[in-house]
């Protein structure tokens, strides 16, 4: 018996996850599973244990070896240790809604993953465990040189870093591709992999970063999930830099009897990240789909602009895309940010950002 | 006792708002409702009812003091004059679907609330109440001021007018912020406000404005929205330029047996908007998403460009988004606009577009 | 009794459709039906045969006559026959997802229908009748002529074409518009119809074509769908392009016990196309919408831009929607492509990129 598994279940009568959210799915070793309460969720977490290694691969293609990509000239190999661990983590922590000003309803803690960054060797913790994880930040011509460990062995399931934007060859996509898999698709319990990614012009942007394991839908949405940030060469980064994951939990994942709308896995203005900026910066909130939902980001008193040049205060933000709203602030004062989803608003994902003169 | 409580309900079962609509919640008041039924809505309704006016706000950038803009150089302060009040609404006034010939089920009147426009001083009426509320208009320079009423008092209920797109200071956000609101957030019944808003360059474009008060998912969605069109300074605006809004009313809302997916609060086409034109106008549809559903709009025997210059003739239109479709209209006859998710189109979400020769 | 009607339902319980979907509406004849059961598919097939052909029509732009437009000084009319017919098609070929390694559960076949490649005159197929109908192509200044059959006699329903991003007058808009139909908007069984379309400038780019008939929303799902491909006069072709088409097969359009989220009309990796590319191709995956739900299209390995310019490796495509996705094959090995909606991808939306040094 794990922690993962000795959660004990609240005895409240569960909402509905249809509250604002389909039913999810999973395939687990050859079993699918619909995910419609808790115990559908430890079902999973089962299946996803008894996940074998992968087995040889079959097409000339999965034959191909590869190297290891390297810096190109001038540029640099930025190393992190990023390490998997559950964590207990609260939605609300401050038990209430800062813009409505109501009690959020317990429970709303539940047993999540976060990627920890460590110092090297996994000596230490560079800081304590949190969600999202690190924002990974490189220049173009850099590679990005991720060590892995799987520290969650309470949880019992192969975890991964899969990178969207930059570069990598089969050996570093961290995907789970059952027969199919390489080495960085499966990191077993305890077990350590070192990925190596390439930050291309093309890769310029910010990006997610994920678990794409055997149970990715479940771990991803646990808070298996960071940003990756690219810059052209000797780019100036913004004064101030956001990223904000958009994604429903729900009780299939959290056990709890509620589904929340978060950002960063925390629901409800004061627990949602508050964030602050001085008129004159250089302003960027980078904003990603984290769970199966489309969102629409909207921050009160600004416009920004989509990447053809229109003018705009609301964009789309499917899952496991990216936006960025960049602008020069002009505007003090305190402004809400939040999905104009009405639902996904109103059970939570909404925000503070407070600008000062 | 008011009128929005009086309006008795219909006696027939309801459809689940599931037909093509995720649960609505709203948290109001400091308590979260679920809507799910007419019932829910008038929980909602009393709940809105007694809701305070805010409290004395708290970090520094609340105690921040803002003039009135005024317009820049050679810029006009346009004004103008709107009441929100409540007026009977009728979905389908022709009955039927003037597309598939078939009649539209009874009832299709619910209690709505509209943006008037006024003559100066609320005078008088300029025109009737009627969804969506007047398009403002204005250019790059300008300022806008809107006079606005909450006439609606047997709502009974504080009603805003928040806009997209153009710079305001926190007192002209027209959002209801709880214990931090400003002003112009929380305009009780019988109560007036001023509100003054900037239109700067970045703010070109087509944009959406709503209510944004205490119980604003309910209230915009019983028609209290419109549109802003702000131009650069001396631009020709559009020999023909069509406001279009697509939204479900759902029966928390309405009070009805069954959801609609209207445009312009109309469902199925005789009773949406029937759009003229003539071969060689330049054209706009300005189309915005108003409710929580994402849509996709599309046009017969036309297409435009998106705004990175791909040619589309349909386009994704997310909750408080707004897209500009503008040709120059070359290809007579009767079209179909339609959204493209089917069970929207299939439950009223489409239209006329006549054009002659 | 017909082949559709004569389809044997399998006894086992029905997954509720909701498991990804929301329910179904269609107006047929006059009657709105909601899709939740096969029974309701049944009973809206029953439906769409009784619809009458249409009436005269109404307002002076319903009497305006077209001439067939012509191709281009230069240009070409591209000729094609296609037949609609019934076809058994399975939507899991091998049985299995060749991703996690499971059997597909059975019943995975239903009655589908396609638009078949046909010789001149009808005379024999160019191939078999297969999903998505073939891809039309044709450059800038050309027709396309599409000699239409409606062989799908068991149907007992209208059928259509109606395509995206060419100009067409109404009488080649393939659209049904009840009493305002021109021919080619009904085309009963047994019957031709032959639709002509402008290539224009701004037609340049990749769309799709489907069925637009009394019964669209059902038949259009059934398989009634392919691609068409507009290019610059003389511009070079991608080396390998790829139509997909992102959709759910829900069950009262199959008749089958679950849904499956499909790719050209299959679900699961190994019977969702297996595309293949070798290293400095020329690439292009075209992908649409072709069901009520919005996708995120994710190629694992591989970025793109979209029309803004901006770097994206995954992309919302809303139903009717196109997004290409074009760049030089650069990553050798087996990527992953799928929908970034976890439920969608799980369900059966994913497939294989394999790609050759």
């Amino acid at each position: 018996m794990d922690a993962f598994d000795d959660h004990t279940l609240p005895r409240r009568g569960f909402l509905q996850a249809g509250a604002a959210g389909a039913v999810l799915l999973c395939t687990i070793g050859g079993k699918r599973v619909a995910l419609r309460t808790p115990e559908d969720g430890k079902r999973a977490d089962a299946l996803a244990r008894a996940v074998a290694a992968p087995q040889a691969a079959k097409d000339p293609v999965d034959k191909l070896t590869f190297g290891t990509p390297q810096p190109q000239p001038g540029g640099t190999a930025r190393e992190y240790w990023l390490q998997a661990r559950g964590l207990r983590w609260d939605v609300a922590p401050t038990g209430r809604d800062d813009w409505h000003g109501h009690a959020v309803p317990r429970p709303h803690k539940f047993l999540a993953l976060a990627y920890q960054p460590m110092t090297a060797g996994f000596a230490k913790p560079v800081g304590p465990a949190t969600i999202p994880g690190p924002t990974l930040t490189a220049e173009v011509g850099d590679t990005i040189v991720v060590h892995f460990r799987n520290e969650a062995e309470s949880l019992g399931q192969a975890l991964t870093v899969h990178p969207h934007g930059v570069r990598y060859t089969p050996d570093y996509d961290g995907a789970y591709l059952g027969d199919y898999t390489r080495a960085g698709g499966f990191v077993a319990p305890g077990e350590e992999f070192t990925y190596t990614w390439e930050c291309l012009p093309e890769s310029v942007g910010a990006w997610p970063y994920h678990d794409h394991g055997p149970n990715h839908t479940m771990n991803s949405m646990r808070g298996l999930y960071g940003a990756l940030v690219i810059r052209p060469k000797g780019e100036k980064p913004p004064d101030v830099e956001f990223p904000l994951f958009l994604g429903a939990l729900a009780p299939p994942v959290t056990r709890l009897p509620r589904q929340f709308q978060c950002i960063n896995s925390r629901a409800y203005a004061g627990n949602t990240p508050t964030l602050r900026a001085n008129v004159g910066q250089d302003v960027a909130f980078h904003v990603f789909g984290v769970d199966g939902f489309f969102h629409d980001f909207h921050i009160h008193g600004h416009r920004w602009k989509d990447s053809g040049g229109a003018n705009i205060d609301n964009q789309t933000v499917g899952p496991g895309e990216s936006i960025s709203a960049r602008f020069t602030e002009d505007n003090p004062g305190r402004w809400l940010y939040h999905c104009h989803v009405f639902a996904h608003q109103d059970a939570g994902m909404a925000g503070w950002y407070l600008v000062s003169p």
